[in-house]
């Protein structure tokens, strides 16, 4: 089995570690497109496909957050859909962060839901809290369709100091100990890169902790949230992403806004897909950048 | 402003506790029925149709569990928004058994797509384990629009025991974390029951554990699932509910396939929507009764 996880790997060994997170607010749409759609479900669409056309050679994945397209109803959730065919039909990866979590017959269906049919992508997030036993249903499509896993362990909200940062008396934290199990049920899936199928959310602003994370669970492939949303995200990336490539980090508003920027000398008014496109596309280009800076200089022992 | 968790504990204290939970599969669809339907989304919306006609006047709510239909993909998501209109343009009440759990502006359009629009429900069930700041935005329609939340505290699969089960060095179980902070939150939107609109899912099969439970979040109106599933259930709600008609008991699949156990003499093949639905009537009221029965030995000391 070719997982999809050493795919994902691969690119971002050739091109560098961007997802591109297509969190899309109709109010992200260029005002110019925005007045041509028929509604706000038709723009996010024409906008999504704009964006995936301008950035999927240099990107390593996408990642589409439902809760987007939840807010719009049915015509969002076709979006979605729409969405996800795109890039796969495009030869794209695509990671639904749907932060799923339940068990038995019901992770049953949620994971023929995302793993199968309309909604089909090729990794999902998912969420521990009620334990390992939520994971099954959804193992038996890594195993059968190389279908890849990022459970939610460390996340950078201010809010994860209530429980996923709690220490446990059996010593460490809640994170560590859900960090630990999926590690160990990872094993049973590892690729030729050595990373696994099952990998992890992982965002963190601490460096001598993400340092440890890092090295704590060498096999699991790290979805890193948050870029552009606070500043030095590259210096913390790069020590997330380890000395192998070790995960993608997402940005979605500073990429999908981009074009806000400016865009060769346009007025805001002027904008079109196409110039949304292009600035989408140096966006992450200049993300990948910034990265390889940070990976550099935390190399050469300068952070 | 009237909370929707008033409404529904009035109709607890009228009606007993039940908690019909709509996770259809269109195989529970009597033979005859689903082979008069033109695909499988439509013999689910018929059937859960006939389902809450039937049972509509003597159960307290409806469940649905969006993963069943997110199943069927975009035609599963539409008979789910056409399921949840249905139930309250009858005027019954209807919690959407989501799960969903984010933060930031994620949790705003999860909010916004759950309260309002296409999938408006009365109430949603939403997991913590990224921290109390995941609540934040729902908790403007519970302000606003008297919507109610359930978080997942304790549950009853095996796995609750990996993390939700788990003592924290600062004493007491993670779950207990989660539901004291939960408590304190409670409070602020507690109503003429002294109930609150934020409520917890809490399944529990020990006795003294769900006693302590109960006595612990005298404010928390409890969705109780896993009625049926297993033995002794009616027991185990009694405790869980107190003495105050705390919460609402979920049953699925005993009630959505009442119609299997036969129906007036007729054959499997014969039965009709009408017949499930007056199966699935006497399925609550057996329930009830049940439940009345456990409730009483328990007041008069006999468990």
């Amino acid at each position: 089995m070719m997982y999809a996880m050493e795919q994902l790997y691969e690119r971002v060994t050739q091109r560098g570690p961007v997802c591109v997170g297509l969190d899309t607010l109709s109010d992200y749409v260029p005002p110019r497109e925005r007045r041509r759609a028929l509604d706000d479900a038709e723009a996010v669409l024409s906008f999504n496909r704009a964006i995936i056309d301008g950035t999927i050679d240099v990107c390593a994945c996408f990642k589409v957050q439902i809760a987007y397209y939840e807010a719009l109803g049915l015509a969002g959730l076709r979006v979605y859909a729409q969405t996800l065919r795109y890039i796969r039909e495009r030869g794209a990866l695509v990671i639904a962060d749907v932060k799923r979590g339940d068990i038995a017959d019901t992770a049953v269906q949620y994971a023929r839901a995302h793993f199968s049919g309309d909604l089909e992508a090729d990794f999902v997030t998912l969420s521990p809290y009620m334990g390992m036993d939520t994971l099954t249903p959804w193992l038996s499509y890594v195993e059968d369709r190389g279908k890849g896993i990022f459970v939610l362990l460390r996340t950078s909200n201010a809010g994860m100091r209530d429980f996923e940062y709690r220490e446990l008396q059996s010593g460490g934290r809640l994170y560590h100990e859900v960090g630990d199990r999926l590690n160990e049920l990872a094993l049973r899936f590892r690729g030729n890169s050595t990373f696994s199928a099952l990998g992890a959310v992982v965002g963190c602003t601490e460096k001598d902790e993400a340092a440890e994370l890092r090295r704590r669970w060498p096999h699991l492939f790290f979805l890193i949230p948050g870029y552009g949303a606070q500043g030095g995200a590259a210096e913390d990336a790069a020590i997330l992403l380890g000395d192998r490539n070790g995960g993608v980090v997402n940005a979605s508003r500073s990429i999908l806004k981009a074009w806000t920027h400016g865009a060769q000398g346009l007025l805001p008014g002027e904008i079109t897909f196409q110039d949304a496109a292009r600035a989408s596309r140096a966006g992450v280009i200049e993300m990948i950048q910034a990265i390889r800076t940070a990976v550099e200089n935390k190399n050469r022992g300068l952070v």
